[in-house]
This record gives structure tokens, sequence and C-alpha cells, in this order.
């Protein structure tokens, strides 16, 4: 694929902004779903306007890519995103994110991989699979998807970083999102010197990454069918409905009128409203 | 009432092995849930060797406390313990708790309050009210007990002692038991001399816990009296109930048999397991 489309746009694996190890890992982990999972994911159906935007001053650039799963998949569909912003410090903010949300043909947790960099030493990361049930009231579910998995091991690798930090989000209601083997560090490289971020990121969390995708797709996207009963389909599919919307409103309709103006915004959250 | 009773054992509200600052704050939390609850709480009807009872060499003691809410009340059991134990190193490890349970003639959360101390400058703190129902099915129940409430300012200020950091449980159970406001911290003060840990206690710790614990009371366990349909209260049982006995056997379970011996540790499970 060229790197930028005819008209002169970036196109979505290009990952323009992001930093080295990021990009490389994300293109890594997008090929990684695209040759287990095939045509169980259709193509990308998003309008060219919501694929790539900016704002007017050419400050802020984004890109969207989302692909709803087959119908016979457990995949409601995976939406994977980068941003960047120049902030007024001269500095500049890049999320880049791979996310999955499943549908009620399973109840096997939803996919989240986050990257947020404000700067050459400052990360926030995120890699969990989101429980769709209450783990106190169905600790076989806690058992299956996160004691008799390598997820733990993964967040303990990850722990350990001296200049990682547990990150609490400042919404209460993506504190309560995650599982209890969810990786959410803040990484602060400034006193490390040198490229130790990149290190970091290419010896540790590329690993755990790959690591956290494989579990999702061998168990989650690619597990045993399950026999869902009508009345766990219901309430599968009134919680993720919660968690679908409140997750994007949390996440993107609270940065993106900031970065892109109220009116690119309401457009994008239109579109992506009328998917979910 | 005495400092000892007749027979030479320590009473309940002596916590003879508690730090000053930890002792001092847990009298006065348990004398504002008297004063506040009075007759809504039954008199202790634990066996006199559950009440307090030791190892045989003599380097463990403990006593607990339960008692029951009244029929008319919102509370299943509050309980308190103390537990102290020498340690191989010559240190002693001290773990003072009071929790509460709550019936299911209202949905409002649990109350957990425990200090586990290991040595005169380490601290595990839990400071938490255990929501009751999934937080992402029920945005409206994070709002009532959680966004609307003073407890994440509480969180914020213990989170900014320079000696604290987040403490996450070896149990994926347990950490998935609190809230997105809990205080779930680990305090080191050895490179911070003197009695440092003393006066975190006094001047940061009390206050928080007092709040927490009044929020609770005036919110939870005095709160207005609720309509829970049957379908919802057999839910509430069901899960209070895992809630429990899980708690216990994780809390209690792990610990008792190495501190005080097989044959103890049953005699006090089995006790505590027969009013669950």
């Amino acid at each position: 694929r060229s790197s930028m489309d005819s008209d002169g746009r970036p196109g979505f694996k290009d990952f323009p902004y992001a930093s080295p190890p990021i990009k490389d890992l994300m293109i890594d982990l997008i090929s990684t779903v695209e040759n287990r999972l095939d045509s169980l994911l259709l193509p990308c159906t998003l309008p060219q306007d919501v694929q790539y935007f900016e704002n007017q001053s050419g400050t802020a650039h984004a890109s969207l890519l989302l692909r709803s799963g087959a119908p016979s998949s457990s995949i409601d569909f995976m939406l994977s995103s980068w941003l960047h912003c120049e902030l007024p410090t001269g500095a500049a903010l890049n999320i880049t994110s791979l996310s999955s949300y499943m549908n009620s043909s399973t109840d096997a947790p939803h996919l989240v991989i986050e990257f947020i960099q404000s700067s050459p030493t400052s990360l926030v990361l995120i890699l969990d699979l989101p429980p769709r049930k209450d783990l106190i009231l169905h600790p076989e579910y806690l058992k299956t998807f996160y004691e008799d998995t390598q997820l733990e091991k993964q967040r303990q690798v990850l722990d350990k970083i001296s200049e990682a930090q547990l990150y609490v989000s400042p919404s209460l209601y993506i504190r309560s999102v995650f599982s209890p083997t969810a990786v959410v560090l803040r990484v602060d490289t400034s006193s490390s010197g040198g490229d130790r971020l990149e290190q970091i990121l290419r010896d540790d969390v590329s690993n755990a990454a790959q690591e956290v995708l494989n579990t999702w797709l061998s168990l989650c996207a690619l597990g045993e069918k399950q026999d869902i009963g009508d009345d766990e389909k219901a309430c599968l599919k009134k919680r993720d409905s919660l968690y679908k919307s409140k997750s994007i409103e949390t996440d993107i309709g609270s940065s993106l009128p900031r970065m892109f103006g109220q009116e690119k915004a309401d457009r994008v959250l239109e579109v992506l409203q009328a998917i979910l």
C-alpha cells in the first residue's frame, strides 16, 4: 500500500505521527489480527471524511478504521485509531489504539490496546480484555479469562519497569471498565535519559501487547462457540451497548471538540453512534 | 470498660498491639458506628474462644467482634478484628479491620476499612465502599454512590502522600471487589525517618477513614429505604453470599492456618461460615 492516497492523505496504516516503536508495533498487531481473523472482519465502510480528518489550522490530524465482524463471527466491530495534535508547549500528543467490541453470541471479553504519548519521555499504556460480566457474581468467568491465562504474568512484567507507575484515569467509569489483570500504566523516562522509552516499548511493551492480543484471539475472537441463553443475551446486549456508547463518549467525545472543533467532532461522533 | 476481662484476656476494644494512631482511630471509628447505629446492631454472640484466641507458643493473638444488624436495619452484620503475629524477623504483623456487610433490603455498598502494618514504617491501607452491582450495567449506581460523593476527593488526598503508592492485591478476586474510588495504598516511610508513618496516620488517614465511614453511615446504613424487587433481591443475595464467603476465605482463610495452626483456624472459620 502506498504511504499516501492519491489526494495526499496518509493511509490509516501509515501511522505518520506515531513514534517508530509504536508504529512498528501497531503494524504488527493489525497484521496479526488480519491474518488470524481474515474474512471474519468485513471491509471498513466509514465515510472518507471520518476515515481521515484534520482541524482548520492543520495542527491536528486523525484517522479511524472500523471493521464490523462478519455475521458468523463473535465480533461486533473492531475500531482502530490514531490521533495527532500539536500542543501549545511545542510537544505533540499522539494517541494510538486498537479495540474490539464483541457481539452477544459470546460472553468473552472485549479488547483494548491504547498508547497515549504526550512527549518523547511520557507514555500512558493500556492493555486489557475488559470483562463483560460482573466478576463477583461470576467467579468461573474470572477463572476462565483471567486466573487461568497468562494475562497477570504480562501485567507483572510491565509493572516491574522502574519508570512505570499505575495510572488512574480521571473517569470513574473508565476505571470500572478494566479487568483485574489490566495493564494501566504511566511510564515517565524523563530522568532516565537517552531513548529509554523507545527501549521499553521495543523490549517489554511490544511483547506484552502481542501476548494480550494472542490471548484475546485464541480465547475470545476464535474461542469455542458458547450457548448463551435469551436472558443472558439480553443482559449482554444492554451492558455492551452502555459500554460502547460510554467508552466512545468518554474517550473520543471529550477530546475531539477541543482538538478538531465542535462541528468536526459532531460529524465523527454522529457517524460512530449510528454504527453502535 | 476495663482493659482486661476477669480472666486476663484483652478486650476487643483494647487493641493491645496496634500502633497508637491506629488504636486511637479504631476506637473513634467504632464509637462513631455505635453512636450512629445504636440499637440497629445486636450484641456480639460469637463464642468466647472465637472472640479471642492465640496460638500455642503465644506469638500470635487475635480478637473478633461480630454484630448482626437488627431485623429492621439494612445491615447483615459488622465484623471487626485485630490480629497480631510476631514475625521471624523480629518485627510484628498487625492487621486491624472494620467491615460491614449489607442485607438485601438495600443495594447500597458494603464497607471495608483495613490496616495491615508489617513494620513501624510499612502499612497497607484499604478504605472502600465495595459496590454491590455491576457498575457498567448500572451507571446510576456509579453516580449515586461514587461520582456524587466525596469519596474520590478523599482518595486523591491520600494518593498525594509522597510515600504512598497504589497497592495491588495478589488475589484477582480481591482486586475485583473494590470500587473505582477505593483507597488501596501501600505506605513505606523507611526512607523518611522518625515517626512519619504515625504522622501520616494522624494527619491524613484518620480524617479520610472518618469521611469514608460517615459517607457509608449516611448514604448506606442510614440511607432512605429502597424498593427492591424480588428478582433484584435474589441477585443481591447470590452476589452477597459469594462476596462474603470469598472475602472471608481469602482474607482470613489464607492467614489463620499459618498463624494459629490448622485446628484453631478451622474452628474460627466454621463459626464464621455458620453465621454467613
